[in-house]
């Protein structure tokens, strides 16, 4: 056990957190497109003129993915003994996102429960809000965690070394 | 209008469409996770084999990714008149990804629905069912999708005519 990493029985509901800063770039943007999105509007700058996003913007997908990217650089600094997760619920796109624009993420922590079946593990609910350099929202979703019991852990342990 | 694209009117509740062929590598799952999930189970078996993976496995980020890779081809292939979407619901990571795997799409057209206040465009709800190569199950959701009415777009270029 690695007395460092924060726990379920160290996670507070309510809490808000703030972290984040990725640019978004048009090569980036395009790449993504072409590998898993390659839909005109997020190819290219004339075949986005002639939809309703005006101009070149990202997959929703991508937003996802550099989203994806601020929370874990955020997990690993906060050093948290996580163990993946099952999903998400109501994830919307709210508004494009550009070349040009930085994203930054808010989350908040909506609840969490210990596991009845895995007395070693618990789960959270997390509101995730992705906003643009305007503080404008461009993303919401609701995400689950899976998370270690510190309880858990010490009592482990021993088992093998008391047969 | 192009009568040759599929619209809101052609969508039938119930449908079952069945499609894609995804096959996962190494290189790519690596890549991804390097770039929006860098968490080390998804970047070296090493790593992996001390957690719950065992070993490698995709980000579920990127599964959704290669999912929107072959949804996309099949939009493209049928011409659905398509204006983006809006979100989805109850995303599920329901086994790991491995490289190797073969990923493939089930859709069905769960419901539909014409918008009360833009009427030239409907919305539908598909359940997304992705399956790896032996016919299990590794994600499912619940998309949204929004779609031209065809009976709204002759109404529209009308109008400025006949004023």
């Amino acid at each position: 056990m690695d007395d460092d990493l924060t726990y379920f029985e160290d996670l507070e509901v309510g809490t808000v957190a703030r972290f984040g800063s990725y640019a978004v770039t048009r090569d980036e943007v395009i790449a993504f497109a072409k590998s898993y999105d390659p839909q005109p509007f997020h190819l290219s700058d004339d075949a986005a003129a002639q939809t309703h996003f005006g101009r070149l913007s990202a997959s929703g997908w991508h937003t996802c993915a550099m989203t994806m990217r601020m929370l874990v650089d955020n997990i690993t600094e906060r050093r948290q003994a996580g163990l993946g997760s099952p999903g998400l619920d109501e994830l919307r796109w709210l508004r494009p996102v550009f070349p040009g624009d930085v994203l930054r993420v808010e989350t908040e922590l909506l609840s969490k429960r210990a596991s009845q079946s895995r007395p070693e593990m618990g789960s959270f609910q997390s509101a995730v809000r992705v906003f643009n350099q305007d503080d404008a929202l461009v993303m919401t979703m609701q995400s689950i965690g899976l998370i270690r019991l510190r309880a858990a852990y010490p009592a482990q342990a021993s088992v093998p070394e008391a047969r």
